[in-house]
């Protein structure tokens, strides 16, 4: 817990510095809210079930729909743009593989509030920096968006309730299922391979001449902006498809390919759900990090981190020094030190022992004849060496 | 959110400050872990359920039998004693009221390993080192002993199985209720009255003459080593007596009265659970506080907390250097200045609004001519002065 408070610190700090603020939501929500974002489908993959009160409730397998419903009950006459994070538990009632747990943690950021290119720079930005202020050295951010497919499968004449389902063979790269699919709907061979083409283009600035002149100009915008931003790791890539039904424009994803199969790290994109739920249509973007995945992908790439000890450990020397020590401790910790005591009643030898299973930086040995001289013995616990100290100089020893 | 996340980082660094490490565990458990520890009737408080794989599992309602729980799966062997904090959501389907929500958070810490009386002293020192580094000034701990009941109500014949209902009587000072239940049992008015009278002894080490004369030695050297800790703002009252089975000796409280009716703000006390989990048994001492009602007692106090805005708010005069804007704003970011910039493509004048809306303390206005000479115009939002400033210069500003 110490290794992941101390990135979530990090994670916390970098959206501030963004000027986003956080915000939290209910571990639970209505299941219907879930419904209403993923369609029913999403009952298979949750954890729903009826409480007391036979409301039906799951437990959130994401953030972005708690977030937004809180908006429109309760933020929606607030100076716009909001710029919103949070970081908090999910659940999705799947089989748990590395990096894919039933209960996982989510840090993520809405934008509510506008749909254009610096909205989208700003949330990609802040995404990057994120991944970027972990110390992850390898990432991907790859960024796409919804429109061309979207205009391209409508142009085949694909229905729209087909949509999802060729979009998520295509997000998937399955060709020969998506081929499958677009053919029962008479798409022909040369029109799908053409849409095939299109999500195998990945690149710079380069490749938006193959899409359509408002959705090329407004991802040349975006890159142009980033780059401004410093936000040079990135490319195009029309592949990325985030089969939901939610996301209006551009879409964006970053990945650690330490991890494999399961690499994605974040995704996120620009979408319109408040007036899903009652509220007035607003634009947004907004992405979510999967804190468990991306910590484990620091851990593949070597990243250590050191579990700190206390500064101090009290260590009496006989049964007749322990209100003593419990004196002592209690100052080396009202000065802000931090200070752990025996509470076994342990002889000296085994408590120096757990002193050094705490990683504790000094000993403080109490003992009655160095009390007498109002001292104590220090001992530095990696090098051994010891001193005397006088209790008065204690606590300036630490600083 | 940023009250809160302030005040928990208070009460989680007091908590490193005294050694103990932070834990967590998952959002539910198995049903059936926390009828172990509190008996079937919490059936009636919890939100159980039954999960995709017919698994019954509960939100969890607190967080001793959790940590207990993976102390007993996975830190069993490690050295003792183990120190351990933990702060997180927990769940109860009772009815809302101030102070007291279906979903809140508790702080807590549980020191695992020993039954003395510096253990005792080490949790309670820990609680009220923590309610004091939140700034809470109204608050009273007070400290009593689970045997002291136990051994009276034994002596009257009271059977075991009967001991919950008296005791839980006892702790809501429902004397009427409980002379009743132990009529029903045999026990006379008198050998009541006694028991009545143990519960409302309230005081300094003064009131332990009334008790036997281990429990009576145990509560002194207890309330010594406290004061040698620096505690002196605790109180014996032989009254608290926490309904639940698992405790076995001190047992202690705090209350804010600011709070009234619903005042308690941490409970705890010495417990052995382990061996009902399936590990040995292992004395422990442990409390809870209650996140949500201390943060409204310090609201009761008045205690304000202010939000802090962003460092600086970029501010575009004109479309045409919103990319030199993006950069600057980046600039600011990249040296750890918190800085948000306009993304609505408003006028001037309000985007001068929303900043002072969002709290910027300084508005970065960024115009074509200005640029021209590699400045912008930095305004302070609290006092309007406004000057030219060197982009080489913009960041050592806010430093």
């Amino acid at each position: 817990m110490e290794r992941r408070r101390y990135y979530e610190g990090i994670l916390r700090s970098t959206a501030k510095t963004f000027g986003f603020r956080e915000v939290a939501t209910p571990i639970f929500e209505e299941t219907e809210l879930f419904i209403m974002k993923s369609g029913p489908n999403i009952l298979n993959e949750i954890y729903a079930f009826q409480d007391k009160g036979e409301r039906n409730i799951a437990l959130r397998p994401e953030l972005t729909a708690p977030v937004v419903r809180m908006f429109v009950n309760s933020m929606s006459n607030e100076p716009r743009p909001l710029k919103l994070f949070y970081f908090g538990q999910c659940f999705r009632y799947e089989r748990p593989q590395s990096g894919r747990y039933r209960e996982f943690f989510q840090f993520g950021a809405e934008l509510i509030g506008n749909a254009n290119a610096e909205t989208d720079a700003e949330a990609i930005a802040l995404a990057a920096a994120m991944i970027k202020s972990l110390g992850l050295r390898e990432y991907k951010v790859r960024i796409g968006h919804i429109g061309i497919l979207r205009q391209m499968l409508a142009n085949a004449n694909v229905p729209p309730e087909r949509l999802p389902e060729v979009l998520q063979k295509l997000d998937k790269k399955m060709y020969d299922d998506a081929r499958d699919i677009l053919g029962s709907i008479g798409v022909g061979d040369d029109a799908a391979d053409e849409i095939f083409d299109i999500t195998e283009t990945v690149g710079g600035k380069e490749v938006l001449g193959k899409v359509s002149e408002d959705v090329g100009s407004y991802l040349r915008e975006l890159v142009d902006i980033l780059a401004a931003m410093g936000v040079v790791d990135v490319e195009i890539d029309l592949g990325v498809v985030r089969g939901l039904d939610y996301y209006t424009g551009m879409v964006f994803e970053a990945e650690a390919p330490s991890l494999g199969a399961e690499k994605q790290i974040c995704g996120g994109g620009s979408y319109s759900l408040s007036e899903l739920f009652g509220g007035e249509k607003v634009f947004s973007t907004g992405f979510a990090i999967g804190f468990d995945r991306i910590l484990l992908a620091m851990e593949k790439e070597g990243q250590k981190f050191e579990n700190t000890g206390v500064d101090a450990y009290v260590v009496p020397v006989s049964d007749d020094v322990r209100t003593d020590a419990a004196r002592i401790v209690s100052m080396l910790r009202g000065s802000g030190i931090s200070a752990d005591i025996d509470i076994m009643r342990r002889k000296i030898g085994k408590t120096l022992n757990h002193a050094s299973n705490v990683k504790a930086k000094y000993a403080v040995i109490v003992g009655k004849n160095e009390l007498k001289e109002n001292s104590v013995t220090v001992r530095d616990m990696s090098s051994g060496d010891q001193k005397m100290v006088r209790l008065d100089d204690l606590v300036s020893l630490f600083r």
